[in-house]
């Protein structure tokens, strides 16, 4: 018998999404973000949530552009640092130590030393409450090529992203192990 | 210098939700997905998107309102199985052993073996593509007494949610270890 907690926004994993744009005056500007994910895959699509009270909304409105840089455990301060100071108040960019290089196919810059980036123009937001939610269709995908896998993408076990746990444990984590392959391992329950 | 990959749904951590609904018929049906996450926290809401060729795709237009279940690592197979069969062929719930619990805040089931779940009634759709993004309002969360942790809500060290890696390297993993805490972690550089 499960116990009712209340309306709240709990999920597992949440991601963590380095956002990248440019202001109306040129400045590069980053914020971390958990409330997105993928969501269409023709034409590739990604969604992310956003307080209108940030920097990083006004930006995208104005630029119609973003990027989203995935970070790897070994940058977790600079990435929880991203999420803590606003981009009015200091170059977060300068402050990390980290490099804004400017996207090739969209108006927005990415993080240099991250593994990789997907670089996104907006095609479509909705105002859900506190925040508005953005989709960028991606017209890009950028990365080292260490972190390379199957079908030449970026592989999650070289690129060792951050999850952070939200609700009940507001920690990020790693990876954990390899368990199992997906639209493989429920195959036998069918053939039952 | 990064290189160029081409347009790409790659992005990491993805999560994996069991989307549980009813059909007209009354049915009770799940499916995994992996494009969504949280996008408002006030109202408390989360994005779910699917191929308008899925049967979930038709309940949730049907009945405006869906769960999303999140499955433990102990139940990968089932996940996985109800991501590669559809609920127009077979009873996921019945085939799988997983038992279909109507909840108590809007008109859809949630998977009774899973530690927690979210109620949410349908309050947006947008046709991107080849998915649909549905936005659900969070009007409950229940879970099991066990996984609950900080402020009362499920804490994904007890919980213990899959991870779909997707991309380079499309395995299910588990949790890996803690490595800092949000909002904290970072704020030395700040002070800098």
């Amino acid at each position: 018998m499960k116990k009712s907690v209340g309306p709240n926004t709990v999920l597992q994993p949440h991601p963590v999404l380095i956002v990248g744009t440019y202001g109306a005056d040129g400045k590069a500007n980053i914020m971390a973000a958990s409330w997105g994910g993928i969501c269409c895959s023709k034409p590739p699509c990604v969604a992310v949530s956003l307080r209108e009270a940030t920097l990083t909304h006004s930006n995208i409105r104005t630029r119609k552009a973003f990027t989203v840089s995935i970070p790897p455990e070994k940058y977790v301060k600079e990435a929880d640092f991203a999420g803590v100071v606003s981009g009015r108040d200091v170059d977060k960019f300068a402050k990390a130590g980290l490099t804004a290089v400017k996207a090739g196919s969209v108006d927005a810059p990415y993080v240099g030393e991250f593994p990789f980036a997907l670089e996104c123009r907006l095609i479509h937001e909705h105002v859900l409450g506190l925040h508005t939610l953005f989709v960028g269709e991606i017209m890009d995908v950028v990365a080292d090529e260490e972190v390379l896998g199957e079908h030449g993408l970026p592989d999650i076990e070289k690129v060792r992203p951050l999850i952070w746990g939200g609700g009940g444990s507001s920690n990020y984590y790693g990876l954990g192990a390899r368990l199992a392959r997906a639209f493989s391992a429920g195959r036998d329950i069918g053939e039952k």
